[in-house]
């Protein structure tokens, strides 16, 4: 890893009304800070890119909005380079919210707490499957949807990298699963390697058309991305007792002003239909279990990881831009430099 | 009972497009039916109103829609005039949907199988607190609110006749109760005799400010019956695990277009609520249960009966319309006879 002499940095400097653009953030470069006792000075390895980080930047949430003329927060694994910290030396691989820049000097606190990672982890694992995205599709999947054996499973953003592992994972516990994606090579890559029983390209197909050929029987459990329209056309073919699994909005997202809900909610009521929010740090006390089940199964190969990795923190705002233009195939991420 | 020469009947005539009209109807004149082998002939003595019969009018749902042509399908309690069904003799309280009409010779299967009732059984209180309302709200507020003492519960139309039981059920499991309904009457009834412990006039106040003022911990339990506005006020007031239960949808069934959709509904995944519909048929097994328990709250004076009777068969078409303008406080019914 090659010592960079400054500190690259992208800062919020306008909340975006509308998409996300690039005049949202503010390239800078600064020193590279000095840690204090206490802290330590992370070099940061990869980035993490994630829907969830579209609403940091224009609402409190579960955590604080992103403070204007700030370092664009986001998840991160990183390589400490000097520790001032107790139990932390130089070369521990370390994930946080080191934010979009090349180094953060930090205690560890904050919005996302600071964790040890073992010798040899694979950041675009640990952020992938084997981390917070694979934990998102593993306890939405089981603790919200409470797949059968021979039910039908639908997820949206299924070519995302929370879907295509929700679906891999219902797959496992015997379920039918339809993804929806955009466009041709996200479909092929659902029917072929991701083990989907078919694919819905929502570009160039009428999906409530494609639902009703493919789901008979109605939806049993759907796992939403997307919100939008595509919620509404699961809504109208839900079977008796359906689960909904909100987990997200990303059409939502971007709009200034609210979009209209789903008109089809009331179907529900004559199906007793059941729709669920949930945030996956709803779950911490049980994280460790699920790493463990996704980690077998990673290795077992049952499931895979699709994934987008783009190069080089100059690329930060576009990497995070393929989110939302539906660019990237699998879990987005961005290099930034290798580990010692 | 005066033995009417003729039988009476309101028949749908044309569908609403918009809110119900009298002209949806037609009044005729015809014969007393004969019963047949294993038919009773019925006199019907009092009509059952409900917001779930606007939907029977317009599409197939639980039930199949009502045909154009025949005798407006509701809920009643008669008394068997006639009987050539084993089980069955005159004088017998009998309770199904017989419909708008004086008289209906039937062998008690269809949409709503006939059941013989108790001597003695007053008619407003078996379509009411002791019947499928009272089960609606029974079973909707504890299978799927599953209240806890302390919790804060909101019941939209709290001055109709499932809402203001919903609420009093809340209310004897330890929740503080609040009901939003429409005008002075209604809420003070609800703070008083309904043992409330605030009510929202929607018609004079602001909705979301006052559930702001009343509700400083956000809402734990809302038990919807009206959908529109009040849903979505409610969305971005909901406490964490908070649970909506999807009941009905007053304000949309008279709308000829699909409302939008709570937009507030994304809230659901901040929060991890859940919003769940169901019809109270989907617990038949346990109507039993519930009838015996919510006799014994009533013979305890623990819940009451709000009710509007309307008297007289002509009226039937206005005394259905009283549901939509809100007219109605508590259980709408229209007396059509007196038990012999």
């Amino acid at each position: 890893m090659s010592q960079a002499k400054i500190n690259r940095q992208w800062i919020l400097k306008a909340r975006p009304k509308g998409p996300v653009d690039e005049k949202c953030f503010e390239w800078r470069e600064s020193e590279i800070p000095k840690p204090a006792d206490g802290e330590v000075l992370v070099r940061n390895l990869m980035l993490s890119f994630d829907p969830t980080q579209r609403g940091w930047m224009t609402m409190d949430t579960y955590v604080p909005m992103i403070p204007l003329g700030e370092v664009m927060r986001a998840g991160s694994i990183g390589q400490v380079v000097e520790s001032k910290k107790e139990g932390f030396a130089k070369g521990d691989l370390v994930q946080g919210a080191f934010g979009w820049q090349d180094y953060a000097a930090t205690s560890g606190g904050g919005v996302m707490p600071m964790s040890k990672l073992p010798p040899g982890t694979q950041p675009n694992l640990a952020m992938g499957v084997l981390g917070i995205t694979g934990l998102t599709a593993y306890f939405g999947t089981l603790e919200i949807g409470l797949p059968q054996k021979g039910e039908t499973f639908v997820v949206s953003g299924a070519a995302g990298a929370t879907g295509s592992v929700a679906g891999m994972i219902a797959k496992l516990k015997g379920c039918r699963v339809i993804g929806i994606a955009g466009g041709e090579a996200k479909c092929k890559w659902l029917e072929g390697e991701g083990g989907f029983d078919a694919a819905i390209d929502y570009k160039h197909e009428d999906v409530a058309k494609r639902l009703h050929e493919l789901c008979p029987n109605g939806i049993d459990i759907y796992f939403d991305n997307v919100g939008g329209a595509i919620l509404d056309a699961v809504l109208a073919q839900i079977a008796p007792k359906a689960r909904i699994i909100l987990c997200g909005a990303i059409s939502g997202y971007e709009q200034s002003d609210l979009p209209p809900g789903p008109a089809n909610y009331f179907n529900m009521v004559l199906k007793h239909g059941r729709m669920e929010g949930f945030l996956v740090l709803d779950y911490l006390s049980k994280f460790h279990e699920g790493i463990a089940q996704l980690a077998t199964w990673h290795a077992e190969g049952k499931i895979v990881q699709l994934e987008d990795i783009q190069e080089g923190l100059e690329n930060a705002p576009r990497t995070f831009m393929r989110l939302f233009s539906g660019a990237n195939m699998g879990k987005q991420l961005l290099r930034i430099a290798d580990p010692e």
